[in-house]
């Protein structure tokens, strides 16, 4: 999906929406356990109802892995699903891959050729030749580790060097070597807060993924005031909020309620 | 397994060589491609020609996610056939995962629970709790990247911050507030020469996962000059220079050849 593409459907929606498809057998509704494949049976449930509320899809690798072949099934089948159903939403594979060059181009293909998703979460710790081979691929989006929504975020994204910049800062600016607004995004956990004025001096363009509202606590309204551009700029995901709001037979219809509420608070806060 | 075992694996084979399962369907033996499993067709034989010759293998998840579900039904095969033939091998899964705790969690209990591995490799860049939910397991080890092998390891690694202290000296003397020699090693690649004395300094104890001797260029004398200890302190893995070393029907018997002409070198670095 190209940048334009994206923004014309946040601008249709009136959403910037991504649900988090973190799927966890342990609190998805127990009828579901009963079905052949009760993560993808969760996930289709979910998609339908939420989609026309959202622009974004991610599933956390995570949660799929943990369940091993079977895991690695659903997942596959969730992304079919999406391509053939809903293939205006913009599907984010959230794996938060990095490794020397030669074996980034094998994750590359993994998620670009065989699993044809528009972007991968990709970890900088390794620099250049770790990130470039997921830029080769027309259409498709890395998205960087900036500044994530965790505690430990403190431990090393804000450690200054003797320019004072920070290793986040850092990320931001060097990786503009490599891509362009057209082809990578950045995670900047929602818990930031002000952080996003300092962001947007340095990629005051680039679309940021903001994990971090709803269960951990962030601020979409100050994500917003701090962080958006004249296009949006932002995809702000939820998982927990949306997909755990209900356990029972109506889980679907709660997701969607609770997405719908999400989607009006964004048409309240979009300007465009 | 416990770090008393390792050494003692390393004492009686006198070697600490691990052997990289980067197991690519575009590189294997044309024959075994008849196989129902050709990734495991070639695993199983490469560990049985190298084991005498090394006390460790390293499955890099990147080569079997790229085959999707077929690649990691031969990834699960490939450890429990490594459990059940060889129990004294030590098992690194090399995933360079790292996510927010909840998510960490989730990865602990795929590769801990699920799969069993020994240990696996994790990147450090989300700081504190990205990486403690690893530790929480009794003979598991996490493998934190420090100094990677890449050329891109110059972009931020060696970031100095104000105080002089460098990306990758903070994240192994930050990390040793998480974890101790006994569930900790360190990725350092062998590509960086005298830096293993800098490296000495902060974790004089630790185990290192020394990648990059073979293609990437690396020298053995030179990492066991400036980074061995009393109790080796070092496992040295080769992947494409061992596996990829023929590629007829004798791969296997000349990957023992070239195993085993590591493992020689080896005995005469070795001072235990």
């Amino acid at each position: 999906m190209t940048r334009q593409e994206l923004i014309e459907q946040i601008r249709e929606k009136k959403s910037f929406l991504c649900v988090g498809l973190d799927t966890d057998l342990k609190k998805i509704p127990e009828h579901l356990l009963a079905d052949d494949d009760p993560m993808f049976a969760f996930n289709k449930a979910i998609i339908d109802a939420t989609a026309p509320y959202c622009v974004a899809y991610k599933p956390n690798l995570a949660f799929y892995e943990s369940n091993g072949v079977k895991g690695w099934i659903s997942f596959e089948k969730t992304i079919n699903y999406l391509h053939e159903n809903y293939p205006n939403h913009f599907v984010i594979a959230d794996a938060k891959r990095g490794d020397i060059g030669n074996t980034s181009t094998m994750y590359a293909c993994t998620f670009f050729e065989e699993m044809n998703v528009d972007s991968l979460t990709v970890a900088p710790y390794m620099g250049e030749d770790s990130v470039t081979p997921f830029l080769q691929y027309e259409g498709k989006w890395v998205i960087l580790l900036a500044l994530t929504s965790n505690k430990g975020s403190h431990d090393f994204q804000l450690t200054e060097d003797q320019q004072g910049e920070r290793l986040f800062e850092k990320v931001l600016r060097k990786s503009q070597e490599w891509g362009n607004k057209d082809n990578m995004m950045y995670v900047v956990g929602a818990t930031q807060g002000r952080m996003f004025e300092d962001i947007r001096k340095i990629v005051p363009e680039h679309f940021l993924l903001v994990p971090g509202v709803g269960a951990q606590g962030g601020s979409l309204e100050e994500v917003c005031k701090y962080g958006m551009t004249k296009d949006c700029g932002l995809i702000v995901n939820s998982s927990r909020a949306i997909i755990y709001a209900d356990k029972t037979e109506r889980f679907a219809e709660v997701a969607a309620e609770k997405a719908k509420e999400v989607q009006l608070q964004m048409a309240s806060l979009l300007n465009m």
